[in-house]
């Protein structure tokens, strides 16, 4: 049995997961780490489950009296390097066990102190003990399959000939003018307070009366002929100069009054919203890129769905129109499904057996084995419209921006599979969308699924340059800041559309989980960034 | 030929990375889409040079004037999905060029505007036009390698049996107590300014007369026999909330002055330095973890080798020492660089060629054909001390922190290869890397690199509880910050090792490149966060 090559033992999950369960390398001496996650005694005979968290599975380790291994502060959340010799199981639930020689490496853990000793604790507590939650079945399992949807998300774009960015976590620009956004600033560090303070309506006004004098030095110069051209030359800078500190000061006001240019960027920086601006400058050379890492949202929330920080797949796609990102959305979809029932299948299978309400295996299954359903949002409407047996809480009429209870009614109940609704109403949309002929509505689309409601949400991008300046003007968006994002249509446009993928979505879809706040290790939301 | 799936064309890199350069696809009719890269015109027939991103090569693209094409308004910069006949090429340089038949798509760029219309461009200016240098066939080639290094890290970790864990990007700890941070916060909105203004000496002063007269209530009440249990009560209450308001205030002006309570997350917030402490929790319980992802430090610095924001790759080992950490980073880095010769040998080849000291490809085949060199700190110290040929900046003595121009000594002059230097003296060192049986030096490593020095940077922690604290109280952090830290030492503990590496360190080492900012898509430094 081949060990781990770092740490000089075999991980659980090259004995347990193979397909007989570990039966043929009965007879090996080997070496196990991890840590007890429960123990028992019968006859003198202590029984320990030991986890290493490479597999579902925890391995049995067998301490027989007559070996006089000391086990007695051995109990739940201790740490063991054990070696042994790996024997068929006459007990059911298990192919092999492991029939302790020497402990290694034994550290304790007092099991009146150690928080998670109990074994069945609600997710509400675990969330006050981030640090330990791991040693959980149910944790430890999340963060295998989130890993492994990881590699599979590289794994598929990569093949699919796309490059990945890193696009930045601190911005200088909003991708939609909208969602509350994260500063990031060195500003309130003590040293640096004084430009914290609002300049006060006397230094606004001292300021614009020394631009009242200035100009009034000048417009005396100017009549009266004997004077210099020097002479007015400096008068008009020093206007210029008491003109250039008024604005400053009334910016700065404006601004709430901090100095940025004391700031580290010299401007105001925030943390980004939406790698996708920045990923259409790679699509629009490299032609097929994606972005995958975390974006933040400044909002007051406590709902099961919403967090402060989260991570975002966000593929973008040159010379692809609407359909060809819908195509790409199913196929990375059912791609990550299949690779979990490939490779997580005791993860996926864990959680239907601990959730009372998962249906994880069924809803892979379901998903790969038929094409998602598509409908225009007018047939949406529609289709909500028709609906007797279930009143919405808003009411359904064309204009409308669907509701999660919309959302979830089109996937669980009408489709009960993926369904992408496309082509929504203009006015509701971002200014990048491509507005459509009927000029009514926008090449935008968004992947609803059981259980989650969106979980993709996407378009073809506006790469008319007259249509998008239109659009920005419309929507009164200050066009000197998006100069750049023009260019990409100044200079060699192209067709090109993209998505993005909410990942924690993606992993309350798989697991089944209810609260985002267990699908991912850190969660932050208001009031909360622990650790 | 097979399309591209999601833009029906045919990827460059498919034609063009095939071992006969494409020749065996002569006579297909196909259609490609890219950017023009450059132009030419000989006796009327205009030859284009097509690139789409997908590798380090152009295709040709041959449009004759008996085909009645309208070409005159594509130059360099213009975007064409063209289709066309594959055809043997006779000029040197290609092995196949493509007949133009029909332009399905064709969006000019003007000529005279098009900033990067120009062929050399220097890398200073190119990073003012961020959003367009990516079309440049050096930041074009970076970001292929970056991508392929992305993948190869995934998979490398992966396969030996690394769960990759997301650690948070906003946090409440700081991992070393050192290096200045972001603060992140919502502070800074004009709606919370008034939150931001610090408590005068005057507020503090009648809050601490208000204990003062609140103590004095309570004493009398005592004193005075006649008193119910109730009227005390409520005064020791009244007396409580004075003390708690007055702390507060002390507390607000000792923190800058700001009341977070009133921020986002009800405390300071700040962006991450390193995911390591918050990666140890999960090697505490899956054992072998992994995190990729950025990282914030908030230095002023103008230096070629230094960013605000950058990429971390931190591995955390459970049940590994020192040595296996080593093995691991030394695996690790080959397993990048054969990645790189197997899948990006063109994109490296572009390095060597456009680059006058590059080197890139003779540095990579060096790496994996030989065991990189390990000597211990005190060694490293005595080799350098014998140097005789070159002088250093910096004396060198025992005790003192290797500077760039030592590691570069090492790697560069001394050993030609890539260098461990281990077990560095304690003093110098964080409170986690653990003490050695010298009490004098800590298991922590360096891996130093020609061209780039250190690349990466990795210790065992110390897992002995009662030691850790007496580090802690050696260099006055506050334990209670760290309970949660010390709770993986409590219950049961395990030996750990990890290592960070710097990833755009790493784009250094294999393109060659000297300026950290053209590694990386959106270099953030001081005073710079475009776009």
């Amino acid at each position: 049995m081949e060990e781990h090559r770092y740490s000089h033992r075999v991980l659980a999950r090259s004995i347990l997961t193979r397909p007989d369960g570990g039966a043929a390398l009965a007879g090996q001496t080997l070496c196990v780490g991890g840590w007890i996650k429960s123990r028992r005694t019968h006859r003198g005979v202590v029984f320990l489950a030991l986890s290493d968290g490479s597999c579902a599975s925890s391995l049995q380790v067998i301490v027989d009296p007559e070996k006089e291994l000391d086990t007695e502060q051995l109990h739940t959340g201790s740490c063991v390097l054990v070696k042994g010799e790996l024997v068929l199981s006459p007990g059911k639930g298990q192919a092999v066990e492991l029939h302790a020689r020497e402990f290694l490496h034994a550290a304790p853990a007092d099991a009146s102190k150690y928080p998670i000793a109990k074994t069945k604790l609600p997710p509400e507590f675990l969330r006050t003990v981030l640090h330990l939650r791991p040693r959980t079945d149910l944790i430890s399992s999340v963060a295998r399959i989130r890993s492994a949807l990881v590699l599979a998300t590289h794994t598929f774009f990569q093949q699919q000939g796309f490059i990945h960015v890193h696009t930045p976590i601190i911005t200088t620009s909003d991708c939609e003018g909208a969602g509350e956004m994260f500063q990031v600033t060195t500003l309130l560090a003590p040293e640096k307070r004084e430009h914290l303070v609002a300049p006060t309506q006397d230094q606004i006004d001292a300021a614009r009366e020394l631009v009242t004098r200035c100009g009034d030095t000048v417009r005396k110069l100017k009549e009266n002929k004997s004077s210099s051209k020097a002479e007015i030359g400096d008068a008009v800078k020093q206007l210029k100069a008491a003109k250039d500190e008024e604005a400053r000061l009334v910016k700065r006001a404006e601004d709430g009054g901090a100095d940025y240019s004391a700031d580290f960027f010299g401007r105001p920086a925030f943390l980004t919203v939406s790698g996708q601006l920045q990923a259409e400058t790679y699509a629009c050379a490299l032609s097929n890129v994606y972005t995958f890492g975390p974006t933040f949202r400044a909002e007051q929330s406590h709902t099961s769905r919403h967090l402060a920080e989260f991570l975002m797949v966000e593929p973008e796609l040159a010379f692809a129109e609407l359909k060809d990102d819908m195509d790409c959305a199913e196929d990375y979809v059912k791609f990550m499904c299949q690779w979990l029932l490939d490779r997580c299948y005791d993860d996926i299978k864990l959680m239907d057996d601990k959730l009372t309400e998962s249906g994880a295996l069924e809803r892979l299954q379901n998903v790969v084995s038929a094409p998602f359903a598509r409908i225009t949002y007018t047939q949406a409407i529609e289709m909500l419209k028709e609906v007797k047996d279930f009143t919405f809480d808003t009411p359904v009429e064309w204009g409308m921006d669907l509701a999660s209870e919309h959302e979830r009614y089109l996937a669980e109940q009408l489709f009960q599979k993926p369904v992408f609704v496309y082509d929504y109403p203009k006015a509701i949309k971002a200014f990048y969308m491509r507005v459509n002929d009927d000029g009514q509505t926008v090449a935008a689309m968004d992947m609803l699924v059981p259980k989650v409601g969106e979980l993709v949400g996407g378009s073809q991008r506006e790469e008319r340059y007259e249509v998008l300046v239109q659009r920005l003007e419309e929507l009164e968006l200050p066009l000197d800041s998006y100069e750049w994002y023009l260019d990409l249509r100044r200079y060699g446009s192209v067709k090109h559309s993209g998505f993005g993928l909410g990942f924690e979505r993606m992993l309350l879809f798989v697991t089944g989980l209810e609260n985002i706040r267990d699908v991912i290790p850190f969660p932050r939301s208001t009031g909360k960034a622990e650790l």
